[in-house]
C-alpha cells in the first residue's frame, strides 16, 4: 500500500490528524532509563506503544539518533512501529536535499535501510535533487515549502515574480514535481494565513503540519487554515509537548493522556 | 586552528586548491577490496594516503557511508585524516538544515561524533537554522549557494528583488550571517559566470566548487571566475574523476595521476 493510501486509512482508523514526532533526547528521559544502552529506543518505544491507536503517523527526526550514535536503535524502531502497529506510517525526517547520484543514496538509506514510508526533503536543489526519490513509488516524498521557525522566512518570504518563494515551491511540486502523486509539503502552524494559502494552491495534498505545542501553533487556526474539504489533509505533528508530558516513571502514561487532548483538541475544528 | 586558517595553510603547503570528495560507492570497487567487511574505509584510506600531499581538503559525503551502513567506517576515515595527515581539513558533506534544537543535535554529529572541520548546510530555512553551527567558531559552515546541477535554477535563479535567489543568499551569508567569520559557500563550477557574481559579492569568502569532472565544469573558467585576488579561495571538488579513475588493483595510484594532473591544471590558471 503506498504511503498516501496508508495514510488516509491512519486518518479514517484512528480518527486522528496527530503525528507523534520523536526526537529522542536522553538529557529529558526519566531516570530509570538512563543507563541502559539502549535507552533511545525503549524511550521511542513505549511512546509508540502508548500512543499508536492515537495517531496517523510517527515521525522520528534523524539528528536526535545520529548525534548519539544510535542508528541501529532507529532502525530497531521502525521495524518495532511496523511490527506492531502496521497501518501507522513512519515518517523519516531528514530534511535530505543533493543532487542525483547522492540523492540515490539518501533514498536508500531512508527506504531500504530504514524501511520508512515517507522521507522530508528540501527543495533548495531543485527538481533533478527530488526525481531520485520518486523511483520509489510506494514512498512519500514531504518537501519543506513553510517552515515554522522564525528564520523561515528569510528566504521562504521573498517575492518572486508577484507570489513569495514559499508559494512558488508549492505551485512548483503541485503543478510539476508531483506526477506520481507522492509528494506532500511541509507548513508551519506558526503561520496560518500562509498554511491557507498553501491549501489554495495544492488542492487535497497531504500536509505536514509542525509547530503546535512548543513553537506556539494554535490548534484551532491550524485547523480552519489546512484541513481539505473532507475535514483531513493534514499530518499536525506534536513533539516536545507529548514525549516529555511527564518527567517521572510515567512519561508513557503522560505521554498518551497528552497525545489524547491534542487528537481531540484538533478534531474539534475539523 | 580554526576551519579558514587550516584551509589557508594547506593551500600554500600543498600548493593546491584541489578537495577530493569521498563518495565510495562499493559497485565501483576493484574486486580485492569487495569481500571485505571494512571496503568502504580501506578504499577510502587507500585514496586518502596517495593524495593527501596533493590536496587542500577532504570532503567524505555521508550519504554513501549512510546507505551502507558505514558510520563505524566514516568516523575511523575522518580519525585517519586527522592522525596520519594532520593539516589537511575534512568537509563533512551532508547538506544539514533544520531548526535550532534539531541543528544542534546535527552540529554535534558533524562536529563531536565525526569530528568533522567544516559541514555543508541547506540555507532554506534561514538564519536560525544555521545560527546553532556558529556555537562552533573553529569549525566551518559551507552553506549551499549556486548548485552544480541543472535543477539547481528551479529556485536558485529565482528573480527576487533585483537580483536571483542565490545572489540573496551570497549578500545574506556576507553581510548578516558570517559574524563569526565561519562560513563558506558553494558554488557549482558548471556556471562560471554566476560563481564570478558570487565572487564579486563575498570577498575572499572561500567557495566550495563542486562540478568539475564527471559534471563537466572547466577548470580554466571555474579558477578565473572564483580565484581571489591572491589566486587562492577556492576548494575545487572532485570526486568520480579521482575515485575511480582506475578500475583494478592499481586504484590509488591511478588516483594520485589524476588529482596531480587536477591540481596542476588548477594552478596553471591561478
Amino acid at each position: 500500500m503506498d504511503f498516501k493510501t496508508t495514510l488516509q486509512t491512519a486518518w479514517a482508523r484512528n480518527d486522528s490528524l496527530l503525528c507523534v514526532g520523536l526526537d529522542p533526547d536522553p538529557a529529558k528521559f526519566p531516570a530509570a532509563l538512563t543507563h541502559r544502552a539502549d535507552a533511545i529506543f525503549e524511550f521511542c518505544k513505549s511512546i509508540v506503544d502508548a500512543t499508536a491507536d492515537l495517531v496517523c503517523a510517527f515521525k522520528p527526526q534523524i539528528a536526535y539518533f545520529a548525534a548519539n550514535r544510535a542508528e541501529d536503535q532507529l532502525e530497531a524502531l521502525i521495524r518495532h512501529i511496523h511490527q506492531r502497529h502496521a497501518g501507522i506510517p513512519v515518517i523519516l525526517d531528514a530534511k535530505r536535499g543533493d543532487i542525483g547520484a547522492t540523492a540515490e543514496q539518501y533514498a536508500r538509506e531512508a527506504f531500504e535501510r530504514y524501511d520508512a514510508d515517507a522521507l522530508t526533503v528540501n527543495p533548495y536543489m531543485g527538481l533533478d535533487s527530488v526525481a531520485p526519490y520518486l523511483a520509489w513509488p510506494e514512498r512519500g516524498l514531504i518537501i519543506l515549502c513553510r517552515t515554522s521557525n522564525a528564520g523561515g522566512s528569510d528566504l521562504q518570504f521573498l517575492e518572486t515574480g508577484g507570489r513569495k518563494l514559499y508559494q512558488h515551491v508549492a505551485e512548483l511540486v503541485a503543478a510539476k514535481w508531483n506526477t506520481t502523486g507522492q509528494c506532500a509539503l511541509v507548513v508551519g502552524a506558526t503561520f496560518p494565513a500562509e498554511l491557507a494559502e498553501v491549501r489554495r494552491r495544492v488542492g487535497d495534498m497531504p500536509l505536514l503540519v509542525p509547530g503546535i505545542g512548543a513553537q506556539g501553533g494554535d490548534i484551532e487556526a491550524t485547523v480552519h487554515a489546512g484541513k481539505t474539504a473532507a475535514g483531513a489533509g493534514l499530518m499536525i505533528n506534536s513533539s516536545r509537548a507529548i514525549l516529555y508530558a511527564g518527567q517521572g516513571e510515567d512519561y508513557a502514561a503522560a505521554a498518551r493522556q497528552a497525545a489524547l487532548a491534542t487528537r481531540d483538541a484538533i478534531n474539534r475544528y475539523r
